[in-house]
C-alpha cells in the first residue's frame, strides 16, 4: 500500500531509468539478439510499455486508442492469454518498428498512464500499476545483461560506458556464520509489494549449518580452474558434464585468454581479472562443481533466507541448491498475470540476493529469482555452505 | 546386514528372475532401441552382469579371467570412472555380441560370483554384492518397461504374455487422509539396504495437508481429456505446454484411438481402457496439469512419506511435486559407485511408491525414484493432495 | 579490355549505386539477418569494400594503411585462403561496426582505389579491379533481395520504396520457338569480362526442342495451385516433396492469404497478385513440379543459351534443369579468387538470364547463376520447354 | 524379351541368392540399422517380397490372399502411391515381424509367383516381373553393403565370412586411353531389360579427352592422405570441406588406425591395407579432391560410357562428374513404378560400372547408379580423366 503521489513518482522514475540504461547505445545495438535468451534492447523498451497498454490502459483508461494494433503481436512475450506473438528466437530478426518509433510508443503510453492519476486510483488499478512498475524494473536488469551480451560477444568488444563498476570488492573478510537447528519462517511478510511466488509465509525445519559471510572470489575460482576443475567429471552433475563437453566450456562467461593470461569483458571493455572481486557469470553447474571440489556445498534458499540478515548481499545473484517450486499454499494470480511465475516452476534453480544490475527497490530478502541451470549471462555468483 | 546364505539365495534368485522376464521374447526383441531412454534387453542382461564383473570379480576373485575384454566398452552405462563406453543412443545399433553370447556371459559371471561364497564374505564385499543385486533389481523394472516400449511401439502391437495384469483396481474407496502440521522425520532408518540418496535421516516441517487414499483412475483422467485438458495452456507449465505442442501429445502413452474410442496397449496386447484402474504412463507435466485442472495439487515427497502408512501403494510410481535434491548431510559414495545417484540431482522430479513392475524387495517407504518430467514409459501415475 | 577512364567511371558508378540501393533504409534495417542465406545490408557494404582492400589495396597501393585490422575477420565471406571469419549465420548478431563506421570504411577504400588511377594501371591490377567491380555488382542484387527478405518477413510488412516495379508484363504473346537438332557452341566468346565458370567455349549436341518465348505467369501458376499442385506428390522430386511437407510450403515466397485471396509482398508493400506478371520467388522444386504438372519440362542451360537470341529475357532468373558443373577444360583461377566459383560446383542448379534486380552490365547470354534447389528469395521464375 | 522358362529360372535363382547372402548372419544382425541409409537385412528380405505381392500378386493372381495386411505398412519403402509406411530411420526399431516370419512371407510369395507360371504369362505381367527381379537384385547389393556397415561399425568388428575377396587387383597396368572429339551415342540400345533412366538413346558431343585404363589404388590414395589431403581446403568443394570438418573425416570409410598403421574392416575382418587394390568406400567429395590434388579430374558419365569398351570395369562403382539428370525425352513409367527413378533426379551424382557386390546380370554399360555426394558405404572408387 503506497501513496498515490509516491506511486506516480515511482512510475515516472522507473520509466526514465529504463531509458537511461539505453543512453550509451548506438541504434544498431537496440536490434540484435545473439542468443535466444537475450532480447534486443528495443524489444525490452517496447514490451515493458506494452504491458502497461495491455493490462492497464485498455481496461482502465476510457476511450484509450491503442498506439499501433500490430505492436501486441510484436511485444507480447509469453502471455498465452493475450494472443499470438513473435517466436522468442525471432525477436532479433525485426528491424521494424524502428527505435525512434518505439520511443514514441513509450512516450505515448507513459503520458496516458500519467493521465490516469488525474482521477483517484482505485485499489485494483493500483495493484496492477505496481506490478507493471516492478515488471519494468525486472526488465531493467535483463536489459543491462542483454546489452552486455550483445557487446561482449561482438568481436570488436566495444565498451558500454567509461565507468561502470561491475567488480566491487567485499568489505568484510570471510567467516562462517553458525546457524542453529530449528524452525524458521520463510516467505514475504509485510504490506509492501512482492510477487506471488514469495507467498505464503510458512515454516521450514533447518538442521544446523554454516554459511559463508562472503561470496567466492575470482582468485578462489581460478584455483579450481588451475586444478583442472573443468576436466574432471567427478565434480559435475551428469547434465553439467555434458554441457561442459558439448559447449566446450573452460571458464566463466566473458573470460578470454589473452596472451596466456585470463581477462574478462566488462562493461568498461576488456580488463584484467580482479582477483579479489566476487566471481560472476557462472552457471549453476559451475557453482555446484566448485563447491563439490571444495568439499562444501551451496546453501538452500531457506538456509539463505534464514541467515541473510547476518551477511552483506546484493552484488551477485547467488545460486542455491533449491529447485524453483511453489511454497505451501501458493496461489497463482487470476488471468494473464497468473502466467507470471507459476508456469515456470519446473526445471529451474532458485537464485537469491540481487546483483550490481538490480535496480533500486527491486529486491528484498524473500525475493526468488530463477533460471535454468545453464544460464550464465546474469551476474550470478555463489556463496558456500556446509 | 544379512546372512551369507540369504545373500547367496538373494543373488541367485535375482539373476534367475531377470532371465525369466526375458523368457517370452523373440531373439529380435533383445536387440532394438526405439528411443534413447530405452535400452535393448540384451544390454540390460549384459550390463547387470558387467556390474558384478567390474566391481566385484575384478577386485575380490583371485585369478579371475575377464570373459571378454571388449564387453566393458559395450556394457558400461555411465560410469565415467571405468572408461569409455558406447554412446547411449547407439546401444540399439549393436547386433553383436549375440543374445546367446550374452547368456554365456551371464552364466560365467554368475558362477564366478557364486564361487566367492566358498570362502567367508568380508563386509566390504558383502556391501558391494548387495548393491549389485539391488542394481540388477532396478534394471528388472527398466527391462520390463523397455520391453513394453519395444513391443508397444511396433505397428503390429504384439502381446508380451497372455496374462499380465497391469491394471489392478484399488480395493479401497477414495478418502482424504488428514495430516497434522508439525515436524516429521524423513529418510531411511534401519539396518536394511538402502541407496545413498535416502540418507541422512532428517526433520522436515509440514503444514497441515490432506492426501488422497487412492490413485487417480482412468475414468477421472478421461474427464480431463474430454474437458479439453490437452488444449488449454492454463493447466500446464510453459515447458509442459511446449512439450504437448511439439510432441503432439493428446493422451497418455500407449493410448490409441480405435474407431472412435480409446484403447491402450498392455502387455497382453491392445485392450479397452479399464475405467476403474489407476491411470498410468503419464509425464509429470500431465500429472501436474490434471491436478491443477481439479483445483488440487501433487503431494511433495515429504508429504507422501509422512502419510504413506495410511494408504495402500505399490501399483504406480507416483509423481511428486518435489525436485530430486540431496538430503541434508547427503554423502555420495566413494569411487565409481558414487556415480550412482548424486550426479543426477538436477532437472529431475521425485517419484515415490513402486509399480506393478517393481521386483520383490525393491522398494520401501523411503525409496526415491527419479526421472525427467517428460518421462512416460514407466508405470507412472498420481495421487492428489490439497 | 576496357579503357582506364572507363574503368574508373565504372568503379565510381558501381560504388555509388550500392549506396543508392540502401538509401531508403532505416539504420535498423542494415543490421538484421532473418535467415542464414540473407546477409545484413551493412555486411554487404563492408564485404564489397573489404574485397578491394584485401585483393587490391594491400597488394597494389604502396604504404596503404588498413582501415581497421578487425574488419578482415568481420567482412570476409568464405575465402579460406585469407583467414578466419565470422560464421555466416552469426552476421546478424553484430551490432558493431556501426553503419556510420561502415560508410566511413567505404569512403576510405573508395578514395584509396581512386588514387591508384593517378598512375598507369597495370593489366594484372586492371583484371582484379574488374573482378572487384563485378563482385560488387553481384552483391547489389543480393543486397536488394536481402532487403526484400528483411522487410517482407517483418510482421509490419513495411514498403521499401513508393515505386519499384517488380512485376512488369511481358510484351510478347506466348509462342513455341522451334530449335533444330545439331551442334551448338556454348560459353563466353569475347574480350569482355566474364567469370571463369563461363569458359571454355565448347560444343554441345542438342536434340530438337521447343522453348517458350515467354515466362510462366502468376495466372498460370495459380492454376497449378488451385489444381492441388502442392498436395500431390506425383509432381515433385522426393527431396522437393519432403521440403514442401517439412516447411509447410503452400505458395511462392511472399504470398499471403488475406481474407481468402492471395496477395504478395512487393517492394512497394502488400499488393494484389498481378495475374499477367511472370511468377517469381519459386524454388527449383516448384518450377520443376509446375512443368511436370503441365506435361512439359524446364530447358537445360544449353538449350536456353542456344535459343536466347530469339526471346526476350531479363526479368527473372530462370531455373534450368542443368546442375552447376564445370565446362570441359574449366580452369579455376589461382589463389583466393579461385574460390569464387569452382568450389560451389556440387548440389546446385543453374539459373540463366537476369532479373529486375540485376544491375546494369551484370549479365550476358553466357552468365551462369547458381543456387541450391530450395532457394526462393531471388527473383526466380521459369520458362517451359518441350 | 526373354523366354518364359528362363524368366522363371531367373526369378527362382534371384530369390535364392538373396537368402544365400544372409546365410552367414546371426538373427540379431537382421534387425539393426546403425544409420538411416542402411536398412536392416530383414527389411530387405521383406521389402523385395512385398514388391512382388503389391505389384504382381494383388493384380495378376486370382483369389490371392495377402500374407499379412500389416506388412504393406512395414515393408513399403518410398512408394507414396501405395499408402503410408514406416519412417525410413525407424526401420531398425522394429523387432517384429520376426526373421522367421519374414522367411515364411518370402516362401509364401515365392510360391505364389511361381504358380503364375502355370498359365501363359502376358507381356505386361512379364514386364513387371522383370522389374521385380531386377529390383531384388538391386537390393542384393544394398543388402551386402548394409551388412558390411552393420558389422563394420560394431566395436567387436566381427567377420561376415572366412573368404570374401573385396580387394582384387587390376590385371592391366595403367594407361591413358585417347578418345577423339566428336558425337557419341549414349543410352540403352537393345531389347534387353533396362531402367527408364537409361532411355532414350541420344547423341552427345564430347571434346577430346583421355581416361585411365585402371582405377585409383589404395597406394595412390595413401599418398594423398600423407600429403595432407584432408587438411587442405583447396582440393575440396565448399560443401565437401564442411563435411570433412563436421564429420571429422580423415580416411575412407572402414579405415582404422591400429598401432600407427592403417587397416580396414573387410568382410573377412580387420586387415592390412592392400596397396595395389583399388581404393573404395570414398564419397564423391573425396574422389573429386583426390583428382584435383592430382591435377586431373573425374570423367563425365558420357565420357565413361563412350570409352568403357576399352578398359575393364566392374570392381567399384565409379564416381563421375555428372549430376543425375533425365536424358532428353526421358519418360517416367506410369503409376507406382514411375516413382522408381525420376523423383531422385536432383542433388545426386551418377556412378558408373558395377562393384564386387553387384549381382550377376545386374549391370551393363548404360547402367546409371546414383547416390548423394556424401555416400560412402557402397563399394565406390574412382577412375581419372584429363
Amino acid at each position: 500500500m503506497i501513496l498515490t503521489q509516491t506511486l506516480l513518482d515511482f512510475f515516472i522514475e522507473t520509466r526514465k531509468h529504463t531509458e537511461s540504461i539505453c543512453a550509451p547505445l548506438e541504434i544498431e545495438d537496440y536490434v540484435v539478439q545473439p542468443m535466444a535468451d537475450v532480447s534486443p534492447p528495443k524489444w525490452h523498451l517496447g514490451h515493458s510499455t506494452w504491458f502497461f497498454e495491455e493490462f492497464i490502459l485498455k481496461k482502465y483508461k476510457k476511450g484509450y486508442q491503442v498506439f499501433d494494433t500490430d505492436f501486441s503481436f510484436v511485444f507480447n512475450s509469453y502471455y498465452e492469454s493475450v494472443g499470438k506473438r513473435v517466436v522468442r528466437s525471432d525477436r532479433g530478426n525485426l528491424s521494424r518498428p524502428s527505435v525512434e518509433k518505439v520511443y514514441e510508443y513509450r512516450s505515448y503510453v507513459t503520458a496516458a498512464v500519467v493521465s490516469l492519476f488525474e482521477e483517484p486510483i482505485d485499489p485494483k488499478l493500483e495493484a496492477v500499476l505496481e506490478i507493471g512498475i516492478h515488471h519494468e524494473k525486472q526488465h531493467q536488469e535483463l536489459l543491462l545483461t542483454d546489452i552486455k551480451y550483445i557487446l561482449g560477444n561482438n568481436p570488436l568488444l566495444p565498451p558500454y560506458a567509461n565507468t561502470y563498476s561491475e567488480h566491487p570488492h567485499e568489505s568484510a573478510s570471510q567467516e562462517w556464520i553458525e546457524m542453529d537447528e530449528g524452525i524458521y519462517e520463510i516467505g514475504h511478510n509485510s504490506d509492501q509489494f512482492c510477487y506471488d511466488n514469495e507467498l505464503g509465509r510458512h515454516k521450514v525445519y533447518l538442521h544446523s549449518y554454516q554459511i559463508s559471510s562472503t561470496l567466492v572470489t575470482n582468485e578462489e575460482y581460478l584455483e579450481f580452474m588451475n586444478a583442472g576443475g573443468y576436466e574432471h567429471f567427478e565434480f559435475w552433475h551428469a547434465e553439467g558434464w555434458h554441457w561442459v563437453n558439448t559447449d566446450l566450456i573452460k571458464a566463466p562467461l566473458y573470460w578470454y585468454q589473452v596472451e596466456g593470461s585470463w581477462q574478462y569483458y566488462s562493461l568498461e571493455g576488456l580488463q584484467k581479472i580482479d582477483p579479489k572481486a566476487p566471481v560472476t557469470h557462472l552457471s549453476y553447474y559451475e557453482a555446484f562443481a566448485f563447491a563439490l571440489w571444495k568439499g562444501l556445498r551451496l546453501p538452500t534458499e531457506f538456509e539463505w533466507e534464514a541467515a541473510q540478515g547476518q551477511f552483506s548481499w546484493g552484488k551477485r545473484w547467488e545460486w542455491t541448491e533449491s529447485a524453483y517450486l511453489p511454497y505451501p499454499n501458493y496461489q497463482k494470480a487470476d488471468g494473464a498475470l497468473g502466467e507470471y511465475n507459476g508456469k515456470f516452476m519446473v526445471s529451474q534453480k532458485v537464485l537469491r540476493g540481487a546483483s550490481i544490475a538490480t535496480p533500486n527497490k527491486h529486491t528484498r530478502p524473500t525475493y526468488r529469482n530463477f533460471f535454468p541451470p545453464s544460464a550464465r549471462w546474469q551476474y550470478t555468483g555463489l556463496r558456500l555452505a556446509k
